[in-house]
């Protein structure tokens, strides 16, 4: 039944709205591994960061004491145009599944990217831009980030070329419209605009591409451009700290309203949307001050936490990236077809990674066709038609609240919404039709690939 | 500049939002003309319309004298999971212009079915649920009005039978998807389903179906099955009633920071977005309370207000619906590809053909190339990629804000935003290709569709 002191949406004020990013590194005891050179097996340094990232990035990237970091006027007048994201109280899914549970959720996709991807994507055009850059490179597979940084990217008048996986270049040809119409260059990759690129054509012609081929392509246009440098949506540091505006909101306005949630539930694919939406709780988990169930969720078809290793490894299956720590399935994990394109990654922020080591979170696996169950559900009772990536979080939270409705807890659960479905409906369709299917790795598949991770001295 | 104290959204709370729909009919001094029975070009009476329409949206459909009426709650609760829509300074719209005018616009597209049109379909399926009915039917041309009522039924579990234009059922498969997630049935009309859809199908094979011929299927079905009705997502007095939800919140969204408008300005295709919008600032002006410049947009191929003329006339091609007086290009008049499918009826609703007769409002026709550039323009600098038909309105606030900037007026312009684009992107594509046009109809082509007029006592 509906709290009639809690509205159906909880909006900050815009004074109420962050003014700082809150960087999780600070409270960890354990910090996450450095990155590491794979030439020399030494953690990177600013110097031989600085090439490929913006310096203020490169900062950033690095920084493992500083608790909070300004968010500047330029970046929080254009958080204003599509923040604050609102805190949904789900009355109607939790009535429809008559949990004494009380959900939130926060939605991160009322915005043209669709997605969270826009937090991160304008502070690192913003600090390009004030660096005096040209421009921006970067891939895209599902198409998300591509958007999200086209649009930051006009934003600031800067150039914006986009590598987008082959496959999806043909098969998204919308996702593909919206960032030409911010002025994005989008080229389909493999493509002959670069080295690397020429070469995979070369020995793989007729090859659709993949994601690790496109950072390699993204990567050496920036390098070899004055004036250009290289982004990325997920898994550095750097993202998950833009992505703690989304953490912070949440709990302004839980905090507003006197809510306490107990259990606080995000998908994850490279950790951004996770690792923002925990930000300020996990902070208050690691310094002792209140304690959550913290929960991330996983496509079964690529299960880094729940299946994969705890290494070094390749954060690009090209190998040409640096090694990172983290929970790995092994770069050369190729995936099963999951319609969750953004939860495809081998790997995992070493942040979440080394804090899931640490027993400070759980996780669990969702096989698909039950994922877009929830989605329906989800779209039927609260109005939003959710994009794949997020309905992991959906399944999980509602499969909690069902657990409440066994046990009669009433407990409190927020979960992240992150984006909406919009270029998502071959998939639905494909649930629509009764054709989805879930392929499930072998514990073969897993201990091959990980048999292949590079040796480094640890 | 930024105003530091008008924020960038102006979101009202929940307690703010209307609890009742404002009825422009009733300030009007010159009421509407009634619907005609084609058969004896006699008023249409309720007992007439019960077959076809809820017996309750039959009683407001010609309520020309209650101000106020109530939004049952339910309704309201509905409305408070994507209500209130945020009312948006266009800070950055306004520097990139470099005009001295104050830019708003009321966002109705923050819900899944992407625009306003749901305000009308949760009402309209709030009283279909409570007449004991199973189902409603309908037509979708588009896709919006057909998303809209797929979600309002499947949250009042009712059943939903939208007969969707065959050439949009095919183009637009996406837009299919979302009914179906909703649980709607979407069936590509003609079809042989109905007696119509046969005749046609005989007659015309291979057609690729008009929105006349969905209408048509659409209330067959409603008439020959038991517990079901029709319902209609734009034109009719109800519709434009459930739509001053719209007008209520801009005004006390406005009225909250002393803000006055001088130009208020909406798309109008068959007249809901609009005459929601206008309704009680229209109050006040027809009641002599306050004046305004209030200007309806349409598209240059299809130039109802402009172009045609005050008439009797049927509200659909296939000429079964009954006879409405309105600005009208004669129900044969057959508009030119135009990317605004919203926008492309050859007549308006009643209420606002009289308002426009009166005086109390001006017109405008805009060609869709400029509207595009307007479209991108928005994108570009306030973030949202904005639905072909809301671009209409944004073009002439453009315009209008350009003229401030020449004679250095510091006007205050409120426009409707109704709708995203995501499922307009072939139109996007073609205008990111240099490949779109404008046709325009000569005057012969008016003159020869307005000739077949039905012939009426008026």
């Amino acid at each position: 039944m509906k709290d009639q002191t809690i509205p159906y949406k909880i909006y900050l004020n815009e004074d109420e709205m962050p003014k700082t990013w809150y960087n999780l590194r600070a409270d960890m005891k354990n910090k996450p591994a450095p990155l590491l050179n794979p030439g020399t097996g030494k953690p990177l340094t600013a110097e031989e960061l600085s090439p490929i990232f913006c310096e203020e990035l490169v900062r950033q990237e690095l920084d493992e004491t500083t608790p909070f970091i300004e968010i500047p006027t330029e970046i929080r007048d254009f958080y204003k145009m599509y923040r604050p994201s609102p805190l949904v109280r789900a009355y109607c899914l939790e009535e429809k599944l008559g949990t004494p549970a009380k959900i939130y959720y926060k939605f991160e996709g009322n915005n043209t990217s669709g997605s969270h991807k826009l937090n991160s994507a304008i502070a690192q055009a913003y600090y390009a831009k004030k660096q005096g850059l040209k421009g921006v490179t970067t891939e895209t597979g599902a198409g998300q980030w591509g958007t999200a940084l086209s649009m930051a990217c006009s934003y600031f008048d800067l150039d914006c070329k986009v590598y987008m996986v082959k496959v999806s270049y043909e098969q998204k040809p919308f996702r593909r419209e919206v960032m030409r119409t911010y002025g994005a260059s989008v080229v389909p990759s493999p493509s002959e605009t670069t080295e690397i690129g020429k070469k995979i054509l070369a020995e793989h012609p007729g090859t659709t591409g993949s994601l690790g081929c496109a950072i390699s392509e993204a990567v050496e246009v920036a390098t070899k451009n004055p004036g250009y440098r290289y982004v990325l949506g997920s898994v550095l540091n750097q993202v998950l700290l833009h992505q703690s505006v989304i953490g912070l909101e949440t709990k302004t306005a839980l905090d507003k309203y006197g809510i306490r949630p107990d259990i606080i539930i995000g998908c994850a694919g490279g950790g951004s949307n996770l690792g923002g939406l925990i930000a300020p709780f996990m902070g208050e988990k690691l310094r002792g001050e209140a304690d959550y169930r913290i929960i991330a969720v996983e496509p079964a078809s690529c299960p880094s936490f729940t299946r994969g290793t705890f290494a070094y490894d390749f954060c690009d299956t090209g190998m040409i990236c640096p090694l990172a720590k983290m929970y790995t399935l092994g770069s050369s994990f190729i995936p099963s077809a999951n319609h969750a394109g953004g939860l495809r990654f081998h790997g995992m922020s070493t942040i979440l990674s080394q804090l899931y080591h640490d027993g400070y979170m759980e996780a669990v696996s969702v096989e698909q066709t039950s994922v877009f169950e929830a989605a329906e559900q989800f779209a039927r009772t609260e109005g939003i038609l959710p994009a794949p990536e997020s309905s992991h979080a959906i399944r999980a939270a509602i499969d909690e609240a069902l657990k409440c409705k066994e046990t009669g807890e009433e407990k409190t659960i927020v979960f992240g919404l992150t984006g909406t479905g919009y270029f998502d409906l071959v998939a639905y369709q494909k649930y629509n039709d009764g054709e989805m299917d879930d392929v499930i790795p072998t514990d073969e598949d897993i201990a091959a690939s990980i048999a292949r991770l590079p040796k480094v001295p640890v």
